[in-house]
């Protein structure tokens, strides 16, 4: 009989269940992990409703990033040993009691942060680091928009950005979380759902790059914002995949519009990704720069609460949830 | 009284006359060039019809490249002398006898091309090196798709991608036009009025980069064509300058869609093009890998009649005005 571990489970229209299923074994290449906590995506909650359907050979349980201990090591995999602390980033499986990472996707925690914290960094610093300065190519001196600062992606880029030397500006949905996006670094934080943030920041300028969430009806006015040579990295579209865009402002100002996602990278890409977020954003780290910023924690049997926290955009950075 | 020299003056819905306009002086860092032949360009057209003003301080006569004479200089102008051979880029004013440029848009005609031929280069070689090398990255052994083939961008975009060691496809309006895109080294060539491009170039796996000039709706089928990591550049709109994106595909296979034009570049950047043009590209002209491509000639006071063929889109490669 097959080993067991316990798993969420995700059924059409039911609650989540906490539940028994098959324990993955590591493939060549791969290790498992004994997970000590994961942290929550939306990608979680679109995979959740078919929306996001996790690549081909990856297990259909949610969670992209875990922390935890190396728990089996597949074969061809050096440099890895039972029992390190480790983070990942996961093509799916986070949600459970062992998840299956590729080693390229695993990093080792940064000095100074706890474990369970450590499960908040991969899918956030790792999505930032390839869109903010890979496809947006964000320099010391420029100017920096977010879209959601104050979620686990928006909290992770204002502080890099901050720390690699650029002008930062946020949006938020509340008060609370735009002063929380200031007190991270950013210049200004506009409430999106209160302020012309198009007018306010077109007055101050314009921006050199922008990381955006939504997409939709933002798409023309981030290009009314964009300064000559700026950057548009789209790298979600909650407001909509669709939108009417003027080529020709496009090429007045010479801009690039963009995205990408984490999951649709090879595993040889993700490890690039890996190796630079070790060698540049751990250090800042460290260095307190660039802080895990940590909403709540809940059980990992608890999954349905913690999404619905996300869902309800209750949140101020990661939500995480933890096994004993 | 002013000196006067002859020019193309275009009023609303009056045909194009020669007449006398006052002589005009260079400025610091600019030279005046007695002009031997002007290049055409589908701008003009749009700037005769009020769509595409001359940049504020260039004068008011269409004609964005010349080669001639340097016939005198700015001050601060250095390594050019009077009667030396030039071609140049212009903000506008090629349509005459006469023409400003500055300094850092002059060139030495290519060994090998004659002056009045090297006319027709500045504009289509600098837009094909900013936009298929600069903002396309363009790079050997990748794919290239140029909308519209046999124009003047059109050809000399072919050669040099071929050139550079890129395989390359075209589209244009007629067999007789596919047929001069693959003799100037296409791989194949569509006929954008009956053949469907975006049904081959899929089948044929894609495309890595676009130099299109249509936008409008030809945008979705690019992006449709283009493989992982493909980039879009936009250089005209004669399609459409608005259109419906999918931000969802853009971020899927993490394309870039950008594009720019030549003239809202500053004289520095248009200074940087023409010395790698002129260190990069006039090596290939001289070893016969990039050759001018030459419709047809007019004398400059049949501007009208130049004019009109290029309206009707019956020429293949660029179209010249002469002066004795």
């Amino acid at each position: 009989m097959a080993a067991k571990m316990k798993a969420i489970i995700a059924r059409k229209d039911q609650p989540l269940s906490w539940e028994d299923v098959d324990l993955p074994e590591p493939a060549a290449g791969h290790i498992r992990i004994k997970v000590a906590a994961a942290g929550l995506n939306r990608a979680d909650i679109l995979q959740r409703r078919g929306m996001y359907p996790p690549p081909e050979g990856a297990v259909d349980i949610m969670g992209l990033e875990v922390s935890g201990w190396v728990d089996a090591v597949g074969e061809g995999v050096s440099g890895l040993r039972e029992g390190q602390a480790v983070c990942a980033l996961l093509p799916s499986g986070g949600y459970a009691e062992y998840a299956i990472a590729h080693a390229g996707s695993v990093m080792p925690p940064p000095d100074g942060v706890d474990l369970v914290q450590s499960a908040g960094l991969p899918e956030t610093v790792m999505t930032v680091w390839a869109n903010v300065f890979g496809l947006g190519q964000l320099k010391p001196g420029e100017t920096f928009l977010v879209q959601g600062g104050s979620s686990g992606i928006g909290t992770t880029a204002i502080q890099m950005a901050r720390a690699h030397g650029a002008r930062v500006f946020a949006t938020a949905g509340s008060e609370e979380k735009c002063k929380a996006c200031v007190s991270l670094g950013a210049e200004a934080a506009f409430n999106y759902k209160t302020d012309d943030f198009e007018a306010e920041l077109k007055a101050l300028g314009g921006v050199d790059v922008i990381l955006d969430i939504v997409a939709g009806d933002y798409v023309s006015g981030h290009i009314n914002i964009l300064k000559t040579d700026g950057r548009l990295v789209h790298i979600a579209v909650q407001g909509g995949l669709k939108t009417e865009v003027n080529i020709l402002k496009i090429m007045s100002k010479r801009l690039v519009v963009t995205g990408s996602t984490l999951r649709g990278r090879t595993d040889a890409q993700k490890a690039a990704i890996a190796s630079q977020v070790v060698s540049s954003v751990w250090p800042q780290v460290r260095a307190g720069k660039v802080k895990p910023i940590i909403d709540s924690t809940f059980p990992m049997q608890e999954a349905e609460a913690a999404q619905a926290r996300m869902v309800a955009s209750e949140h101020i950075g990661k939500i995480l949830l933890t096994l004993d």
